[in-house]
């Protein structure tokens, strides 16, 4: 069967490499061999291995009717969903790494592609090369799912191991990301919580069977965390991870949210360190799984964007592609609505925060600093900061404290 | 569509409640309803709510063309062989939990589900309720897959957290195991390793593509482990689990084993504790991710089984059994051929033990009981033994010690 590649990038050249170094076991497994013939970007590669195949004509994709899957893994919203959407109305299948094109459009291309008989799958955006949307719609399809989170950038998470492992400032840590090329020059979408917040969308999107709008949904980055916060964590028994988590509510409703959270030692999200990636799941028959692996990379990431081609390819005809619901009004709780017991780091006096906030426990004061370190008993994250305004006090840091 | 559970035991009856308890959304994510039309029990169940629809006359699922998928729950190789086999050839899709069979007899029965037009899944058989099998297959069929290696049974690992965390004897722990549910009063198939192999060989065969036949696999149990074990462990900055391991070799062999392993703190094998399970897998493009959850369990199980029957309904007539090859004289490395750096403790003198085994390092050595606990250089488990001999010693005790 023959297969194409929008955008020639990271992921896009990885997965040219992987249907090339893993041709004869593909083959074995499918059934028949997966052959690249087209490579789409804009850009020229004189010397590069596939440089027979590569045109900067969408059309010579669109129009071939030889090429059957499609892989997009050119990143971005436009031109990604213009050129998605013609070649599932064509009725190619496509498979794609591109995490907001899914957050944003998935599901109407999901429609798309039921109506014309082709298949949209998308593993790779979320979790890189971990298994986890495949599992999570077919393998717990016993369950009903009540609670999703994960570490689901590699980023900030390595940003994250450096200030617990090594008491590397945020600043210089993040520095040493870049360095690695981890981290974007602008981290923005890392650090300030945007990838995993698209993320935790379309796991919430598959787990709760309702459309979740990113643009609901409150994402508080990790540019406030500092080593107090890390130290306090410590003092608890855990550490601090970036976790976009999502809770199906007894009314029906959905609470959202990425937060810097508290994890305790010991769990399977408390040894995810570095650029790795770990999604829990919890559902009312299987109870707590999880699944581990790199978040990002050339090769992971190629890996799962393959396993798509292929799933389409053997699967020609049939529908394999999940689907979810229309999303609704109030159906994702407001963030100043979200509750959970919280770790904060507060300007003010200890006498204050604890006149103000009934059942906060002091973990450290420094008087110097006048910053406090306490937790919180369960209450909405609204309510947290206006008893902290009642205070004259300010949050310098919020952690969600989970209870994995 | 109609289906049917034969075996109204632990599982059995976790298959019946899961699809009653979460029959609303099971129809929402199929599109149809798994309607229980029989349930097989050559006992009676007087009372049950289930009462009117538990048959003991296996020709009542056999015949009746209405049931086109069965949960085959009852364990053991037989009946559960005959009964599994007639339904495939009748054309009627199978899922299972039962491990035995399909380390024995999985290939034959993909074979004749394939021959009529039928699927044979089991999910189940392996890690009980964690997407594990599906996600192998399926999830990283880009891969070239090099180790899959993985915490495969829970009663042994329950008693081995017991023994690392609350410095309990291995017969207290096993007692405790017992006193819990989670141990059988004959503990042999769990404690000597024996489950851990079946479930090591199944996922060995869908890893390397060929079938592993339990018979050829050494299995070493957790008897000999003892709390010295556990210090020295402690020592090297890690734990003991016992884990099942299969490596593809250079030249196309491939080296399995079930046997006490170190595992490093901070790895995700280290921080599954207690009765879940955790396996790992490693391949040429994704790297390592693993799949942690619970690894027994009525509901949990019932989860995996519930999910293959649903694979089974919604893709009728569409081929989603994976394969392997048949085995071949010689393809699994004998277990004295076995290499890898091993942690000893054994019978003998540090003096004894450092002139016999070039490269060994004293961990402690305790005089009064002369018994040494030593590591090695990668060394066949043969080799291992031969230079014990030779130095008048015998291992007490032998933990593998992996690179996770």
């Amino acid at each position: 069967m023959f297969v194409a590649v929008m955008g020639y990038g990271t992921v896009g050249s990885g997965v040219a490499e992987v249907l090339k170094m893993n041709a004869g076991s593909i083959k074995k497994k499918c059934g028949f061999e997966l052959e690249l013939k087209r490579i789409l970007d804009i850009r020229k590669f004189p010397g590069d291995p596939f440089e027979d195949i590569i045109t900067d004509k969408f059309d010579d994709i669109l129009t071939d009717p030889e090429i059957e899957v499609v892989a997009e893994t050119m990143g971005g919203l436009h031109p990604a969903y213009e050129f998605v959407s013609a070649l599932l109305k064509s009725g190619k299948s496509v498979v794609t790494s591109n995490k907001e094109l899914v957050a944003v459009k998935g599901r109407e291309l999901l429609e798309c592609a039921k109506a014309n008989g082709a298949n949209f799958l998308f593993e790779a955006s979320t979790g890189g090369g971990i298994p986890v949307l495949r599992p999570v719609s077919q393998c717990l399809v016993g369950n009903e799912i009540t609670h999703v989170a994960g570490i689901l950038n590699g980023t900030t998470n390595y940003i994250l191991t450096e200030m617990i492992k090594n008491d590397t400032a945020f600043e210089d840590a993040l520095a040493s990301a870049q360095k690695l090329g981890y981290a974007e020059k602008d981290p923005t979408a890392d650090v300030d919580g945007i990838d995993a917040l698209r993320k935790i969308c379309i796991l919430a999107d598959l787990c709760f069977g309702k459309n979740v709008d990113p643009g609901n949904v409150e994402a508080i980055g990790i540019r406030n965390v500092n080593l107090a916060d890390v130290e306090a964590a410590k003092k608890l028994g855990g550490a601090i991870k970036l976790i976009g988590s999502a809770d199906r509510l007894g009314d029906g409703r959905i609470a959202v949210i990425v937060c810097p959270s508290f994890v305790k030692n010991g769990s399977q999200l408390a040894a995810c360190d570095d650029v790795f990636n770990c999604v829990l799941v919890r559902g009312n028959a299987v109870g707590e799984v999880c699944f581990y692996g790199p978040g990002a990379g050339k090769l992971p990431t190629a890996s799962a964007v393959v396993a798509d081609m292929a799933d389409c390819a053997k699967h020609n005809g049939c529908d394999r592609s999940p689907e979810w619901d229309e999303g609704s009004e109030g159906y994702v709780v407001s963030g100043d609505d979200f509750v959970s017991e919280w770790l904060v780091r507060a300007s003010g006096s200890e006498s204050g925060i604890a006149g103000a906030i009934p059942g906060a426990k002091i973990i450290s004061a420094a008087a110097e600093s006048s910053e406090v370190c306490f937790t919180t008993p369960e209450l909405s994250y609204g309510s947290l900061n206006a008893l902290l305004g009642s205070a004259g006090a300010q949050a310098l840091s919020v952690i969600r404290i989970t209870d994995y």
